[in-house]
């Protein structure tokens, strides 16, 4: 399927939650409908045409899921490879299996970061507590544990700031594939949301500058305080992740700005937090480009025309909503979760000026 | 029922066309969900959480509906008065049922208007051939006979030039009872878009510059080309009409600017087409504007931080799109309807600028 998706079309969304939700309201923009798989809570239910409530084991499900849709999108990288392997013989998977394999996979993802001529925090493949001393010492204390897979939001992590720490690190670990990244000493964080097109175009916002507290994003601020040479280095070295994987969609790149130059962090090879921004910044937000390049449309002008602070509302922050509605500036976009908890992303604002 | 709905409420919405649609994705937003009621098609399904598919008549079904949702608005104001009877029995109805009364009929409408001290066409009404005869010689031709309820888009209406068209007009009403109007020599037209929440404060838009062909809106354009006394005149009459109503959401109120001041051409107690400008202009538009005052909460800001040209697509302007995703500057908004026909209002864009 090479054609862009007729009006009246079908998106499979696989995940319910924020991104899901915000991607279905895109592509009602364009005329599409969204039918979502979800196991779990879904606000993304609430508009959407369709939700399938059922475990990523259920394969029946997966396949009536399939038969409804002209093509499936993610709105998390962690999906099960079983599930994607009966959905990819029914159905097109944007973006591709590849971007997926390399990201659910913390070393798949450094070592085809490295293999591009990218940066990332120096790094070593731990499978044992004698390979983890032997990593210590050759990248240097403090330094982070973490496993390869499925960790997030600094759980599979375990901080060692003296070798004194190897076993119990080695511990969290439960036996688990890992890798141990050196600390990386940045002036700030910024992230690139980029997209590519099914025709191979690629297009980037504007980078962001990030925020992050407890492991959690907390604000993204556009624009962000970097040179023009940075800005345009950052653009230019998500272009080329993104031809690398023959990417299309949207993908979130998060890079260390350090006196030495752009460190690559992570690559998120979908709509991203820190491009919540573009809701109100520009013409075709984050969700609706994703949409576009899936459908197979062009990508649209991503040109910024305002500053924006998006801030997250997280766990108990979501109290301050009747304020923030009575603020001048503000867009209030809420999620539709149940009660709040520690951690949990509620919604998130965006602060307008200019 | 003061308080402000709580997230997670529901919001029942009588219409299930593009402005409900609209509004479901807005309610979404604040972390509302949407039941949608709509005897036909219905694209505002396509983004809410349940669809009732029934005709007005089915009081089954509206009990069922009333039953599921908090508050009930609406996307039209032709609703049938035995459904709105049974409705406002179990739920409240925001807009209140006489904004609803008012415009329903375009004889209340302007005596209405006029009882407030504004300004409309010169009308009369006709109940019969001789009373057509009476009000030509009254008002002057040309001028237009519309019948008094259920007419748009042109439906319903017969212009009259010489003596010579009575007969032939006053038989296209079918017997139904009419009113004559005379045309008015305007300079442009435009309109208000203004809000009044639960706790009276109003909040209005500035207002938008409309050109209409054969009886449908073609463009608005903000700002419009009017004099800051004349916008301040334009809010000040649009709340006049609110407040005197104990109006709770969004209206339309259509004027023509002339030299001896603005006319009143018509009112809409609902969002209106001429508002989807909004949607790129400000970080609160008309559909979130409405969301927040039936559901309680405050409004928005909508000071305006773009100019644009809202554009509807018309029929077969919907194949224009392909071009319009390629244009710089263009938000583009599809409403999910099947085919296009002549006068089908099949999506709209926002050129921003500034």
């Amino acid at each position: 399927m090479t054609e862009p998706l007729q009006p009246g079309s079908v998106i499979g969304i696989l995940g319910g939650g924020q991104l899901g939700r915000m991607l279905s309201v895109a592509a009602s923009r364009l005329g599409y409908r969204c039918h979502i798989f979800e196991p779990g809570a879904a606000p993304a239910g609430h508009v959407a045409e369709v939700l399938f409530t059922a475990p990523y084991e259920d394969e029946a499900a997966l396949r009536r899921f399939a038969e409804g849709v002209d093509v499936i999108t993610y709105e998390f990288e962690n999906v099960p490879t079983s599930a994607l392997d009966l959905l990819e013989s029914l159905k097109p998977i944007r973006p591709n299996r590849r971007a997926l394999a390399v990201s659910q996979d913390r070393i798949s993802e450094k070592a085809f970061l490295n293999d591009l001529g990218l940066t990332t925090a120096p790094w070593a493949q731990v499978d044992s507590e004698a390979d983890l001393r032997v990593a210590a010492e050759k990248i240097g204390l403090p330094a982070i544990l973490k496993t390869t897979r499925l960790g997030y939001d600094g759980k599979g992590q375990a901080r060692l700031t003296s070798d004194a720490d190897i076993p119990g690190a080695w511990a969290a670990m439960a036996g688990a594939p890992a890798v141990l990244e050196g600390f990386v000493d940045f002036e700030r964080e910024i992230s690139v949301i980029a997209a590519r097109g099914l025709d191979g175009r690629v297009a980037a916002y504007d980078p962001g500058e990030n925020v992050h507290r407890e492991g959690i994003l907390r604000t993204t601020t556009v624009p962000a305080r970097i040179s023009a040479g940075q800005r345009s280095d950052a653009v230019l070295l998500a272009a080329k992740i993104l031809n690398a994987l023959d990417y299309v969609g949207v993908m979130g790149v998060e890079l260390f700005v350090t006196r030495a130059g752009l460190i690559v962090n992570e690559i998120a090879p979908r709509v991203h937090n820190s491009g919540h921004w573009t809701q109100q910044g520009c013409a075709v937000d984050q969700f609706e480009q994703h949409i576009r390049a899936v459908a197979g449309l062009p990508l649209g002008d991503g040109a910024r025309y305002a500053d924006v602070v998006m801030e997250n509302l997280i766990g108990a922050d979501v109290e301050k909503v009747p304020a923030l509605l009575e603020e001048r500036g503000v867009a209030v976009h809420l999620y539709g979760k149940g009660a709040h908890r520690p951690g949990r992303k509620m919604g998130h604002v965006n602060r307008v000026s200019g």
